[in-house]
């Protein structure tokens, strides 16, 4: 299978970093294809603005957008690999869907102007760390409503199949020991 | 009472334009101050990355963050106008988020590791557009999702409580009595 890792964390010593290095290694291993979109690295442009529009008004996408979807294009499985940050993604990674998922290529508008997904058949996974421990947000429900934000708000509104949105809760406060059975969850499953 | 309208829209002949100049001009007539913070305008840069990480290392906020901080110090509420993309806030909003609320500024941590918020006594309210509409996201509970993730794991982490979370739904498609009808009811209430 053809895995599309799309990250988002400033920090290359971060448990995200942790997560991307294991993640790609398992794959790999899997005897899967893997390309990785490090999108601070890349130093992305996650602002969706006015030169963009004038290009679709054009009828054509920006150069770095068009470049992004054909990494997509060839994806069988996209991940989403990024912190949690006040309950969402990093604008980083927001603006990554913002200005990449445009109409034409993630989604189109039927002549009923119902929505014509144009991803169906490509699955997607997502993890995720926060600060705060996962009962925490378990309980709270706000687990359950940064899933349905990502999983029904985005890929299922271009129809890829969501296989697992995991969370990893209270990075800050957790043991070594922790972390590896942590990523020892990350990598099974989909490797 | 003090008002911070925190803007992110790139089109100035938006709806949410018009929201702005509605909403800003009904808060003047009612006595109020009003300061205004066009993000899109200002080129407010939304990626929260390492220069900023190594400025709160040496003990310090960036410059144009501490810029946008002394207008929160300075509101009594908080007002956050946007467009709905992808279940959440353009990455140029969320951006503000991450860089701006900062650990110091909008929150700190107790010595028992709890979390004290800085921000109480302040309130806010936010208005979002939506291209779907709304009757589809309050039956699908995408609005509950939307609301948890910005009133709880934004606002009320920091201490700030919301007055109010609307939703003008349906944009694209609205006819401009209708779009009359959302501006008076977003006037109303606030100012």
């Amino acid at each position: 299978m053809k895995y599309l890792i799309v990250y988002a964390h400033p920090n290359p010593n971060s448990f995200n970093s942790a997560e991307l290095q294991t993640l790609g290694s398992a794959l790999k291993q899997g005897g899967h294809d893997v390309r990785v979109r490090d999108l601070y690295a890349e130093k992305f442009n996650p602002v969706l603005g006015p030169s963009d529009f004038q290009a679709l008004a054009s009828g054509s996408f920006p150069a770095d957008i068009a470049a992004e979807q054909s990494h997509i294009r060839w994806a069988d499985v996209l991940v989403f690999l990024y912190p949690v940050w006040w309950a969402g993604m990093p604008a980083m990674m927001k603006g990554y869907v913002d200005r990449v998922f445009l109409k034409g290529f993630a989604y189109d508008y039927g002549r009923d102007g119902s929505i014509v997904p144009l991803l169906s058949g490509k699955k997607a996974a997502v993890f995720s760390t926060t600060g705060t421990p996962s009962e925490f947000y378990e309980k709270s429900g706000m687990h359950k409503s940064m899933r349905q934000t990502a999983d029904e708000g985005i890929f299922a509104f271009c129809g890829v199949e969501v296989l697992r949105h995991d969370f990893f809760g209270g990075i800050p406060s957790s043991t070594a020991e922790q972390r590896a059975a942590m990523l020892k969850r990350l990598a099974s499953g989909l490797a």
